[in-house]
């Protein structure tokens, strides 16, 4: 069949409502025949968000057959898979199954890839119900076909590392990119990486897949001090193991105060504070923990604009708030090289991300 | 009585749930009685916010009996007028009744203030059910009392202007306030302010309080351009007449594609993209009227977090996005200033300001 060309943000896929971005969008067009500029793959495993993920579990109460019920009600309803709840969405892998004469994505039919963008705006078909997910964790074994539109990055995934390994790195790799950001600007300032006078970085879940790399970035630039904050000893365990914080703390970061004050013992107030948790209600505890003239960078997709917002004004706080966007160039190459070079950010991600 | 001392915070003031900060409970309490670091002041006036005015108009179907009844519903269930739908509150004007020993916020009896933090985070009873309240505007006459924390920062009113008009200007102080910073940061980084190399600025929804004052900022900050964008004709002609911004163009801010064509036709797309909107489906929008390396700080409380950081990244548009916190140091007598210098920006919000 013959179309015109498509827009590249993929607006041509949105049903409804009309006019906006597909992210926006409630219901996507998901038919598998493509545009010029698309590229169509054939899914092998969805990667949810993990506020996502904690949401469905806590509704279904775990039941494995009620989430997969939940995700292909999703899907089939929405033409993707974006978590109402949370908005939020996650990425997949699989294999191109055919590449538009107009895609700029360079794949090729064979090409076995991650998503780099969202699935809340990645047109999505389930066809086997997800019979082979147990609801544990968040990577899902799907079988479907997803749209990629002209601007939906997607990478080639690494030999060297195992599929799964490799996609909940991609999945969250926004977030050592950015932070990597942050803390060279305020090495810069502060007088070079390496000197003394380093930013302190607080990092609050750091135990987690997103916090594990987010420490690590910020050690690498150049960072004086990182202070992992987890919620519990075994996570606080793992993370001295692994090396990638000093100190560990133990703090509910739902609890303005007490995090503040953990923090603060520990060396802080932050210079940057990095919130990679999956929980709600940790904005306060977030301004609080941070110095004036700091920065927090929100990862957390469950996050609440108008709790960070009303948080630092009702505490007078002076502090950048920057809300975590999930593309800098380059995200996907530092977060991969991370992984191997820091062995225990890859600890940490093989103890939480459950083998093929 | 005697008390120990309170949380400079407020947190003792919080009832439900437990140790979270006065913004994030769902229930404050309002006892007149202060603790030593407090301050109460007898309310006059309450400045609704933007977003949540909008909300409950719309869903009392305009209807201002339905309007008293569901802030005085508010007020009475949570002790604080925090709109459960947005999650916003406003502000007050009031005079101070009483000062604890302890306050050092400087205020004595008989001072005529306004509060700077959100009514979302004030203990507050409304005594007279809002009686004089017709429902028409944002500013809700109120007979009742507020508490001040030791860190609730509050200005006493200017003598020179009408007290609304102050209160309706230091409501949004916060935004002028920071995209002053963000833009001289960005015509620093330029070369200079005057220079030909200043930041190309847009401002959503510049016809309105925040957003005009945010366009008076961004000139006085070095803005090369200050593109103002705004739904409709009539705000178009009262913008114009304003003389803060040149060009002046009509687009719906909730039409990502409209709205970046738009700004790319007036000289755009901007490196400083302002969100002063009240509607929410705007971050899309502001993210594609963004140049690559731009800043786009939101200042609508109907922004979402994730359809922002999904939105970026679906684009694969590498702008850094801020949270647009209310309190930066000097905010309030930086917007009184623009208020006075610019005859603008003060015809904007006389005609929308209802005289008492």
């Amino acid at each position: 069949m013959t179309r015109a060309g498509g827009s590249p943000l993929g607006l041509h896929r949105v049903l409804e409502p009309a006019g906006v971005l597909p992210q926006a969008a409630w219901r996507l067009d998901p038919d598998p025949r493509i545009w010029p500029d698309e590229v169509r793959v054939r899914v092998d495993r969805l990667n949810l968000d993990a506020a996502s993920f904690r949401q469905l579990r806590e509704s279904c109460g775990g039941s494995a057959a009620a989430m997969r019920a939940a995700v292909t009600d999703i899907v089939a309803s929405r033409g993707k898979m974006q978590n109402p709840v949370t908005g939020s969405g996650g990425m997949l892998t699989g294999v191109v199954a055919e590449a538009g004469p107009g895609s700029l994505l360079g794949l090729a039919p064979g090409d076995r890839i991650a998503t780099l963008v969202s699935l809340s705006l990645t047109p999505l078909v389930i066809d086997d119900g997800l019979a082979r997910w147990d609801g544990r964790t968040e990577q899902v074994p799907c079988a479907g076909h997803a749209i990629l539109f002209g601007r939906s990055i997607a990478t080639v995934l690494p030999d060297d590392l195992p599929g799964p390994l490799a996609l909940a790195v991609l999945d969250v790799c926004g977030a050592p990119a950015l932070t990597h950001r942050v803390v060279s600007e305020a090495a810069r300032r502060a007088g070079g990486p390496g000197g003394t006078g380093g930013p302190v970085v607080a990092v609050l879940g750091a135990g987690g897949q997103s916090g594990s790399l987010s420490a690590a970035a910020a050690r690498r630039a150049g960072a004086r001090r990182v202070i992992g904050v987890v919620p519990v000893e075994s996570e606080a365990a793992a993370l001295r193991g692994a090396g990638l914080a000093d100190p560990v703390v133990i703090a509910d970061a739902r609890d303005p105060v007490g995090l503040a004050g953990a923090v603060a013992r520990a060396g802080g107030p932050a210079d940057v504070t990095v919130v990679c948790v999956d929980v709600p209600g940790c904005e306060g505890g977030a301004v609080l923990a941070t110095a004036e003239g700091g920065t927090v960078i929100f990862f957390s997709m469950a996050t609440s604009f108008t709790a960070a917002a009303l948080g630092a004004e009702g505490a007078a706080a002076d502090v950048t708030m920057l809300i975590g966007n999930g593309y800098v160039p380059g995200h996907a190459r530092l977060a991969l090289d991370l992984v191997r070079a820091e062995p225990g950010v890859r600890e940490i991600f093989e103890s939480r991300v459950e083998e093929p």
